[in-house]
């Protein structure tokens, strides 16, 4: 494929920032310092990759102000390196148009609305009476449950369910795998059998949300689940019924949120981490990869709960101890009351 | 959608409990106290939520006999207010009903056997002499492996894969994305490389079981995995070969469950536990979130071990210490024998 | 299904070993020591059944030299029974033939070539340009993007999705659910909104690679995503963008490997294990099931950090102190100092 080439000049042009250097260097693509080749722009966004600089093959390098003059390569001088770099990386690299149309083996309910300018793949079902808004891309064997609605621009990977009656924002993403609307996990116990309590509410999925592939977001027992927009899903996170996640929020992979629980909105969430159920979390929080939350956090700031590892044997040594933690304590008061008497017979 | 009303006087007729007030109080749907509207009931299950029944807007509220006279509202008194619930919601919520029938895309293999009441929805797939029971519902682009065997009334949500010879029994529900039989993790090392394991045995799901969105179950090496009967599964629950779960267990979501581990009858496991493989947990057992179990339990009750979260500067001020327990243990066992002999001396 | 029988001394005469007992005894099927019956094969690899040995009803046994006494049993006497038992297994448990063809249901994308032997079963999609290696078996429900090319002999189970312009090697196995290339967690933050930063690495799979039910591997955001020849993954892992494994390592399920991270050759990771961004693990390491990986490791050995659990009234007494290590640190430090002094003074 051949690729368009840009100038400096020209990219400054749209993007902002200045050009220190050759404004006439032309670029094609984007790449690491490591790996960037002389048709492309590399950027340095953060100092310990600054080293890098002196043995790039970049044509151009992206770099704030205070980076400027550690090199001597053509270079945008921008105030947040980073954010160039992904307005000119989503310029370099369009996503693949798909023609609007519905593909002959996809499979539409009674009553649903497809606009003119949707693309629905091969092996699609769409349920009855559902809306899939212009713009959207539904890929193949996705399948859109009745009464859904889809809006504008919204892409579905390949193989995304969303359940009946489920709402999708605009330019909403959600990647492979992705479960929309299963029921939530409500079971009642009677005579020693689980009773299950119907999952009546919806999914709500706000505008310009990232759902990350084989995430599953549950719908709600009663009231919906919601996701404010502009909050960003990574892979295999578990959203259970009735839970909110307030608006620009960004959750990494793997984490688990037990239902009914509130998430502020600006917070962060590292891998593997779990929330449990009921909770309230604070705006702008950040809490930390593998970390258990266990109470509301009315905060902002930033928790940790992570067991550190070590070498094993020097775990199996030291893990030992946690069982015998309130004894050490005991034993510590102890000492320092039969010290304080000791020092007062001297 | 127009919904039927039911008079108090006639639920309690078909469901059992008593009314206080005016029994001819007519509701359509079930709510939560914070949200139900003038024509729903709401319920009162949990003391903690008491406060809101001053504020409901609820024509009505399912509560306990200790809870009855709390509310002046038009009131059904049961003995299991949470249960009445699930029960009443289930009568006003039923499931959509799927026509019998066979989808004209759906590709059905040789020998296979669709009871005449089933619906086979679109794309679906059904392998060389799968047998699928009456009343089930298998939707849109599910997969199911050659001789395995779908009893009666069981319904599967869209995409859900059943590998060949797997058995699922009747009234059981499989959320989107689930895998029930892929193969078990079964490795020998020779010669630097792996071999693969054969995994011939299969996932037997028992009745009444629910398996959540995105779960796998794998097939059993050379036996079987089994999970018994009204057993109950969230979403992202990874249960590995040869695993057996009693009957009427229940599981949260995102748990690990190493292989050939056998766990008991009404246990329940929260979110994102883990469970080594080869291991015994006894019925009754409840196990909390986040928390690895490393040996078998013989004894019913509650285990945890969760490292609690705490701001972060302060996790790192003593989770450095953790490394130390035991250095810190021998200290206090050397200061308690010191401070001994000084008391001696005095 | 009549199974073939097949005489000890015609096993050991395929695959190495000596028989012990009658080499005429004919067998059909491998078994564990607990179920096999008189037509099967049983193994002992592991020093903890030895007692099975005297209780099982299989016909004859695979057993080290050091155990070849231990039974009067028919047995083949092998220096590694647990690999042998592997390749027994897989020799009386051939995977089932697919016969080469293309399902008329199939949707194949212009330009892409689907070579003469391979299997592409109902409902799959096969993006344009797009190549599938001869005696690959890509089974119902598939995905497969644009320009991505699928190696010989390659085995995706149904419902596996394959981005554009990933790669997957020869003998691959990918289980159902399983998502390969999908766009990495990549954001910048602006102006209080998240920019979404092109993942436009790919994602590499080697040889021999085996993919459990519902894990994620992405594509790079602009190098690619590796996975080396002989890794193994079990179900539902996630492998974030630019992660490298090294060949012949392997991974339990549920564990997250965050971004840029680097992992060694002959690693073993065990389940909802985690490991931390931009992070080398050396070659031959083993992390044990349930621990955070946050720093590199630079040196073989293996690596835990794992809470242990407790009865819970335990637990709550012994964690409560996790907050105040670093004050019980303090105060042993104190008692040593203050009890130096009385020491000195007497």
């Amino acid at each position: 494929m051949d690729r368009t080439a840009y100038r400096l000049a020209d990219i400054v042009a749209r993007f902002g920032g200045r050009v220190e250097g050759d404004g006439g260097v032309a670029i094609t693509q984007i790449g690491t310092l490591e790996s960037a080749t002389a048709g492309q722009i590399a950027f340095l966004a953060n100092a310990k990759y600054r080293k890098q600089l002196e043995s790039t093959a970049a044509g151009a390098v992206i770099l704030s102000a205070a980076d400027a003059d550690a090199t001597t390569l053509p270079r945008i001088v921008s105030d947040n390196p980073y954010s160039y770099f992904a307005k000119l990386s989503a310029f370099l690299n369009p996503l693949p148009a798909f023609a609007p149309g519905i593909h002959a083996s996809a499979v539409i309910g009674e009553g649903a609305v497809v606009a003119p300018g949707a693309h629905i793949a091969a092996h699609v079902t769409i349920g009855e009476g559902a809306r899939i808004g212009a713009g959207s891309v539904i890929m193949s064997g996705c399948s859109i449950g009745a009464n859904a609605v889809i809006g504008e621009n919204t892409r579905l990977y390949p193989r995304v369910v969303v359940y009946h009656d489920c709402v999708l924002g605009n330019n909403v993403i959600a990647h492979s795998g992705a479960v929309i609307g299963a029921d939530g996990f409500g079971l009642a116990m009677e005579g020693g059998r689980w009773l299950k309590i119907p999952q009546i509410g919806r999914a709500i999925i706000g505008n310009d949300v990232e759902i990350g592939a084989n995430t599953t977001i549950d719908r709600g027992a009663l009231d919906d689940t919601v996701i404010e927009d502009d909050v960003k899903l990574d892979n295999q996170i578990q959203v259970a019924h009735n839970v909110r996640i307030g608006a620009h929020t960004a959750i990494a992979g793997c984490v688990g949120i037990a239902g009914s629980t509130t998430i502020g909105r600006y917070c962060r969430i590292g891998g593997s981490a779990g929330i449990l159920g009921h909770l309230t979390i604070a705006d702008g929080v950040e809490i930390s990869s593998f970390t258990l939350i266990g109470k509301s956090i009315r905060e902002k700031g930033t928790y940790s709960g992570i067991y550190p590892f070590s070498e094993k044997d020097g775990w199996l040594k030291n893990a030992a101890h946690l069982r015998h933690l309130d004894d050490m304590a005991s034993r510590i008061k102890n000492l320092e009351k039969e010290l304080e008497i000791l020092k007062r017979r001297d």
